[in-house]
């Protein structure tokens, strides 16, 4: 199986959050896998946006507007 | 601030995947809220189709119907 970035703790947590009583290890796996491919996606656009600003580092502006891309699709 | 369950130090790594050299540290906490939205977003649809379903567990197959739910919104 890929090593994901985002571990499983964090994704029962938001499971719970959302007012479930019972998440199973399956679903918090597909939740953060779910999510590393989102981040990934806005992670790249944001990168693109930061170098057609002819900057080397992502900043928090590339961030919200590559979100806003991804999340538009 | 609020305290977030997805930690930045994954954020960062994913950025570095993604290709970029650096990351600024207000991008990382911007991106793990926004993964914390829209992981909170899933997690609250999924929770609905497991009630639907009869189940107080959310499952795998709860995360995957109510991903795509979110992500063609």
């Amino acid at each position: 199986m890929i090593e994901l970035e985002i571990s499983v703790a964090p994704m029962h947590r938001l499971c719970k959050n959302a007012g479930a009583d019972r998440v199973s290890e399956e679903a918090t796996k597909e939740l953060a896998k779910v999510l590393e491919t989102i981040g990934i996606k806005i992670a790249k656009e944001a990168l693109d946006y930061a170098v057609h600003a002819g900057r080397k580092t992502i900043k928090a502006e590339d961030i919200e507007i590559a979100t806003r891309k991804v999340m538009e699709k």
